[in-house]
């Protein structure tokens, strides 16, 4: 059982955060910091796949090497991307100073950076922030929420998550988790960039850590698409300091309610990012069912997630079926389209579109148009070619989309 | 040397077309024909790779098997996918009714439509089309407008090619075409169906054919990109009569000239397809410079004017040269950040964005604004990793796309 709880990042015992303003971006808050009290703890990461990666990317995927990290320090407004060497210089010295403040190894200090690229960060002023920050640390709930603030950009609402869990041999989990998305409302040269910070008093090794985030991460974050953009800055870090004195879980023996309670997390942040997408008015959730494999499943899944052509029909409460078979097509994954299943839930009803390769009556066509009142939608398509399954979140294609996206940034 | 003739379809001595009202649409014509005088000729096709193909995709698939058509019959409006046992006997009844009209086999008539998907043909109105086509059918200038004119659903100029190159042993041959591009303006299922016949009257055996047409859709169809979306329907059907007596062009010896000449006419089709694309403002052309292989300058080309990114910035004149970096870091094309560069190009100058590695100066993307005030974008990047190119056009994303596509079908 998943018990979620309120607060974020500061909820597992032993984490502190702070949220501050160096003076980065314009206004408001723009530097977050999550601290581990007891110093380094098992650590892990997950990172961008894109070939032009942020310094702070670099660095971090350097540090979490060993399995240890004592602190996470982010920035908001600049993105320290296409910075080149002083670009990685301001990277280290974001490191050494967290590291020097806490009594730790500059290798020990995870840095992500969100926001504008191309532009170097004003060193001075983070520098200060992150002694400012380590000031503030805190383990309150406010806490929490001032770090989530400091990381956003254009996002619409904080989003955090806690949860607890007993694990395989009975002991209580925490679990905290921030996140900010994708949106790019701001007038300047983003992408889409998504990074979340994981907190546990989980007993785990680093490389059963890894193999558990690597998991949650592919069934959650790899599983949103907003536009099909791949960031140069996207970043998940977990810690687990072990306070909850569990049976350590180890790679060879992973503990499967742990892993649900990981899986749990990451999928609520997930589906708040995708839901907080750029103009967007409407949130989808796709699933795919009985797919060959799981492959299959989730191209299936992200395809007509990810699909303009289905996202402005939602915007438009089209219940346009014919373009969520034109996706499947195209989305690689096998099924014979004579069998295929489409429904479509919200809120207001299911209906079913296609039945069995039989295209659907006026009256479904109607009442999907209803069904798609809703805020939020979900379409579940059936490929009736094996038992694998998958879920995938997006959200519709709007004007708002557009309008944010074609603004000048000089 | 490439000669540009006007007219399409109907230039190369020996074809005939006609364009009709069938009465599918609701207005206009939209049954289109395209005969070989003298009676069946070599021929080639290239076909939609989504797993959901219509029923005339799955049938003139089969037909083309034999190298040979005497004829291909288009029409607008009704797409016939998803239309099951009886779309397939539509599509062979249209074939059939063909063939006894000319005298010729059902297997040598290719058969495509474009339009709504999962309805029904009216078929009795689009036989009686077929028979009112043969009656009109012409070699004038008009018949090649009218068989295009009648293939067009949503696009907004009809787009005819002719052109007349001679060939290595100095034989003069003509190559027509004409095409529909990937609209999807009117309120209905459409899919974004790109639809080419080409007509030459060079003698090659089939085999050659399907070579040089594979070569030509593999530089010029499939480098267009309006949303990324691979239609059900996509097809490409070239007739080559050998009327200009020739030496018979072999796969085993193949006519550049020819080649060339077959480029060139499809790489215009393709570029008035994405100049019309849906809602578009502006058509952009990528060209991806000294990147490792050909396949990464494809790819790095077609993710560039791929990026709903990339094309909502050019929508609003917004020099967002970190996008482009972004998109070609997640193209998978193999470069290193700091070695890339990036200029943009039209009709009032050129500006380079990014200089090796090196980010714009605040005049250069003033510069680049007033560059993207014109209609035709050019963005050129520069891989810096080897000695491949490509070309791949696109057109900006705009409010029209988001208004054309989110409309009811209901």
């Amino acid at each position: 059982m998943i018990t979620v709880l309120e607060g974020g990042i500061t909820e597992p015992p032993g984490f502190l955060a702070a949220g501050v303003r160096a003076g980065i971006k314009r206004r408001g808050l723009d530097l977050a910091m999550i601290v581990s009290e007891a110093g380094p703890v098992a650590a892990a990461g997950a990172f961008t796949t894109n070939r032009v990666k942020g310094a702070p990317v670099i660095l971090t995927q350097r540090h979490i090497r060993n399995g240890r990290l004592g602190a996470i320090v982010v920035n908001s407004g600049i993105a320290n991307v296409f910075t080149g060497r002083r670009g990685m210089a301001d990277a280290k010295e974001m490191a050494r100073t967290a590291a020097e403040c806490l009594g730790i190894r500059p290798t020990e200090v995870g840095v992500a950076s969100t926001g504008l690229i191309g532009a170097y960060l004003p060193i001075k002023k983070v520098l200060a922030g992150i002694k400012l920050a380590v000031q503030n640390l805190s383990s309150s709930r406010e806490a929490s929420l001032d770090a989530v603030k400091a990381m956003m950009t254009t996002d619409t609402f904080p989003k955090e998550i806690a949860v607890r869990v007993d694990l395989e041999d009975g002991t209580p989990v925490t679990i905290g988790g921030i996140a900010k998305g994708a949106g790019m409302i701001c007038p300047k040269m983003k992408t889409a960039t998504m990074l979340a910070s994981i907190t546990t008093d989980a007993a785990i090794t680093s490389g059963a850590l890894r193999l558990a985030l690597s998991a949650a991460v592919d069934k959650s974050f790899n599983m949103i698409t907003v536009d099909n953009e791949t960031s140069t800055s996207d970043m998940v870090l977990v810690m687990a300091n072990g306070m909850a004195g569990n049976r350590i879980i180890v790679e060879g023996n992973m503990d499967r309610k742990f892993m649900a309670g990981l899986d749990y997390a990451l999928t609520e942040l997930a589906w708040m990012i995708a839901s907080d997408g750029e103009g967007a008015s409407k949130s989808i959730e796709v699933q795919a069912i009985n797919a060959k494999n799981e492959k299959d499943a989730r191209i299936a899944a992200r395809t007509v997630a990810g699909s303009n052509l289905v996202k402005a029909a939602i915007f438009g409460r089209d219940p346009n079926w014919g373009r969520i078979v034109a996706a499947l097509g195209y989305s690689g994954a096998s099924f014979n389209p004579e069998k295929i299943s489409i429904e479509m839930r919200s809120e207001r009803g299911a209906v079913e579109l296609v039945r069995r390769g039989k295209t659907p009556t006026k009256k479904a066509l109607l009442k999907a148009k209803d069904v798609m009142r809703a805020k939020e939608i979900e379409i579940i398509v059936d490929l009736a070619a094996g038992s694998s399954s998958a879920v995938a979140w997006g959200c519709d294609l709007t004007y708002d989309y557009v309008r944010v996206n074609s603004k000048y940034t000089t």
